[in-house]
């Protein structure tokens, strides 16, 4: 028996991991259009893992012990040479295979931000002015993963 | 053209949704045994959306404002009646729909995180013990996600 009167006292939502087919093209996606911050990579034989974050401030070293004492990292899986074979990653939300939905970026300027992703010409699930919802947009990643953009003032 | 230098800048990494079958049993595992809070919750008619997250301390109106402007926020969707239908949510860990991996919960002490979660009975997929891994584990949820736990001092 747990003597700890509170067993899950420090715990942290720490990561959210999901399969990339090509990592130069989510790398890039991450990076230079999204803006965060690659904090770590880890190769483990046939495949590696990258870490990535907003504000990944600090030396290398800082940025790569945080990558499991903080919020808000996402881990990208590659399984080497996907890229090159008849391999499709699921986003989730497609009959039979329903699950896991999106991930959710919040701005603080939500016209801004679309209006940057449209210079930037992602892929769009769903812009501001299309359906019933005028306050949230989603993009897809090069994988085709839902990506929620939120202004970070919303109320609902 | 954006004019803003940095048109990420204040970006965060707010949130991963995924859906559920039967929401009082994963509030109950995600509260009771995790030891998350409830943010907020929305009901959208034939809906509901849970926000979930650690150390959601202030009050109601506080802890309500967060879900957006935070990052470390778990979504549940919870498509009303789905507990007494034949749906099965796919964890996107399974050929042919594999995709989205797991979230990660990180621990101050896996020792003695996996031993409470013995004590609650958890669903494991991987025991500290179990493979050659033996410092990572990964537990269930009540759809069959998986949770990865890890230390939040590991070093890799």
């Amino acid at each position: 028996m747990s003597t700890n009167s509170n067993p899950t006292s420090g715990f942290q939502f720490n990561h959210t991991m999901y399969r990339v087919k090509n990592y130069k093209a989510s790398l890039d996606f991450y990076t230079r259009i999204l803006g965060m911050s690659l904090l770590d990579s880890f190769e483990g034989g046939d495949f590696t893992l990258f870490f990535l974050a907003f504000d990944g401030a600090g030396s290398e070293s800082e940025r790569k012990a945080s990558k499991f004492s903080r919020e808000g990292v996402l881990e990208l899986t590659y399984n080497h040479g996907t890229e090159s074979q008849d391999v499709t990653y699921a986003n989730g939300n497609t009959e039979p295979y329903r699950g896991f939905g999106h991930i959710a970026i919040t701005v603080p300027d939500i016209v801004a931000a679309c209006d940057y992703f449209e210079e930037q010409k992602v892929a769009w699930k769903k812009r501001l002015t299309d359906g019933k919802m005028r306050n949230i947009a989603f993009i897809l990643d090069p994988d085709g993963y839902w990506i929620e953009i939120v202004e970070n003032k919303m109320r609902i």
